[in-house]
């Protein structure tokens, strides 16, 4: 591979990294952000593309056209989840930045556009809320519940990307940039281990499962953990805990995943029974019957817990996103491009080619990992992988794209 | 009771209050802390006391000469736990200046040097550690050892300290000041429900349960939530919650309690299972031996519960105080003093008194609570059990320090 894709890679690596546990903290609007966006701009500026950013803050590196229609369109995301690990987002812009290097040794000519575009606030690792740039252009959030968004100190999204330097009253849906599309084609770091089992390099997807967050709100009674009589105490605690042992439970018996990763208590005192306990749901199946199933599940067994220790619960559907058939002719059109060896394969995963797959013809590539581990500063992906990666995706775009 | 009982609670009721919640702040060293100490001098002032600090912070009025010896003292704490009520702590410190109206007015002479006291960061809520104040003065945490402790945002006691304007090198054990105390009364909101059950509105301490925290840190691994099979996760939030409800099985069985009242994890983001999460125990029982075996029994299954899932634990005895029974001479001179009608209870709760009852003679009354909550917004007392409260005090500090 090019000088450039080590470049790419050197220039991306300490960009919002933790020192302290080696995990990325690249959250929507913040330093670290604004850091991966001006690299961003580097990297479409020093390949002499048209740089662009549109009403939601989503990057644009255009070749050709952008009004021309049709265009072909790779990418992915640059923010992170809390510690989250090098590869997942940066590995589709890095790759698709490489690819277009790689094109432009292998002297193809483009006869339609050609972006690359890098989408804000995919992971909602500070407003709650996933895919936060692409559901915007896809009219799949409003303008009006975007604004209500507030993170962990109680900042407003609009006044985060104000602070940015971005114009928060402008966001919107954006019906005509999307219409520009022809097809979009992400690369993603795999966060399973199918490939790895399979022993390939390189995957497509067939389908992003249907998925949600549930907040469960626990409210007990706060009180003194040394003198309030077991039988006396109202503990949203043990709500929780049953919860939490439910939710595993019945994901298990269902095929499903379902995960307790946050939660928040009141007042978070070594000696205070607490009032309130606030966990998140995370659920996903295969199909929706499934998901609907595990979901009521655990809610059930939440509900029962609950009425024992005479704790109140609340349960909200922060997000839901059902399944994700990717277009079959675009997919098919992938596995020939690739000779028809690549595995195709369903993902638990959201990513902004499944909310823009709505609008727009898109697929997905994956590139293995060797430990399916993901969302941990242990995510990885081999420099082998990374270069198939590259390659596939540079094929499957002169395929798209070229003459 | 007298304007001035009204006036106190008046001027203390708004510092350091969370309108959002009600509940009080006033954590050590921070500026709702530095109210509360202002408000106990200016008390002190108004009386014609000898106002003091000693070299660990804790605020002293003096009546009398301090070196003389043999001293009456009484007094409680101003700092609070998150969202505490208006009363754990202040009800004894209100009613050490009320009793002293009351003896004024009753125009009694003092014929040993009499004291109020308000010790420094009893609830340890911000660094973690209760009672720190007298547990310093007292000899039972080093000035090394506390120059470790550090709050949730990494600032050390000493920084917090400094920051108040005191001199964190001066801190350290204080003999010649304990030795000058020949009684010590403490005040406090009972924190069950004890005298609500026995119908009594003020109580005497026996003793105070042997307890103690403990961290238990799981450490699983981090992944992401919607693509990791349930057979590849190492998730720590499924051994924390089956810890959880360990804790309450044992200590029902053991007739004790036990309670996980605070977490923290680590990245707790929504779609990642966590890599750490850290739960914190807080035990208590009526003997060693129970108490032993609850903790025992939590760990025990703990362990279980983390090797099964692959999960790392490490467990550490944050703090721990044995039994302390209340010196029993002094204990039944209150009782006699008041008229041998008071009921004696023992309490899961620890208290300033408790450090201090290894060094000086020491008794505590207690005001009933009529729903033994505490530790939270709705902790309660009637005004006709605290006035009983100040005129109960009023008798013993009379019996024992009044010619």
């Amino acid at each position: 591979m090019s000088d450039t894709f080590h470049a790419m890679w050197r220039s991306l690596r300490p960009l919002g990294r933790s020192d302290a546990t080696g995990g990325y903290r690249r959250f929507a609007w913040t330093g670290a952000d604004a850091d991966c966006r001006l690299w961003f701009r580097m990297q479409a500026e020093a390949r002499r593309l048209d740089y662009e950013v549109d009403r939601n803050g989503n990057q644009w590196a255009w070749l050709g056209d952008p009004t021309a229609g049709d265009a072909v369109v790779t990418g992915s995301h640059l923010d992170s989840v809390p510690d989250g690990g090098a590869f997942d987002g940066p590995l589709g812009v890095v790759s698709a930045f490489a690819a277009l290097d790689e094109l432009r040794s292998r002297q193809v000519r483009f006869r339609r556009p050609f972006a690359i575009v890098n989408f804000g606030d995919e992971e909602g690792a500070r407003f709650g809320l996933a895919c936060v740039g692409s559901r915007l252009a896809a009219g799949q959030l409003t303008k009006e519940a975007a604004h209500e968004l507030r993170d962990a100190d109680g900042v407003t999204l609009p006044r985060a990307m104000e602070a940015a330097g971005y114009d928060p009253d402008a966001i919107g849906p954006d019906p005509e940039r999307l219409a520009r599309i022809g097809a979009f084609v992400e690369l993603h770091v795999e966060q399973g281990r199918a490939l790895d089992l399979s022993g390939d390099p390189v995957g497509i997807a067939s389908a992003i499962w249907p998925h949600g967050r549930w907040r469960y709100d626990f409210r007990g009674e706060a009180n003194h953990a040394g003198t309030t009589r077991l039988a006396d105490r109202r503990d949203p605690m043990l709500s929780y805990a049953q919860t939490v042992l439910a939710a595993r439970r019945e994901a298990e018996l269902a095929g499903a995943v379902a995960t307790f990763g946050k939660v928040s208590v009141e007042p978070n005192g070594v000696n205070a029974i607490p009032s309130v306990v606030r966990g998140w749901l995370d659920s996903r199946a295969a199909d929706q019957t499934t998901l609907d199933r595990v979901v009521a599940g655990v809610e059930a067994a939440a509900r029962e817990a609950a009425d024992r220790q005479g704790v109140d619960l609340a349960v909200v559907r922060e997000s839901f996103t059902p399944v994700v058939e990717f277009a079959h002719a675009l997919r098919d059109e992938l596995g020939k491009l690739l000779g028809g060896r690549v595995p195709v394969l369903g993902t638990g995963a959201g990513h902004d080619a499944g909310i823009l797959s709505a609008a727009v013809p898109t697929a997905m590539l994956f590139v293995r990992n060797p430990t399916g581990v993901s969302h941990s500063p242990a995510e990885h992906a081999t420099e082998d992988d990374c270069v198939a990666g590259v390659l596939a995706l540079a094929d499957v775009l002169e395929g798209l794209a070229c003459a």
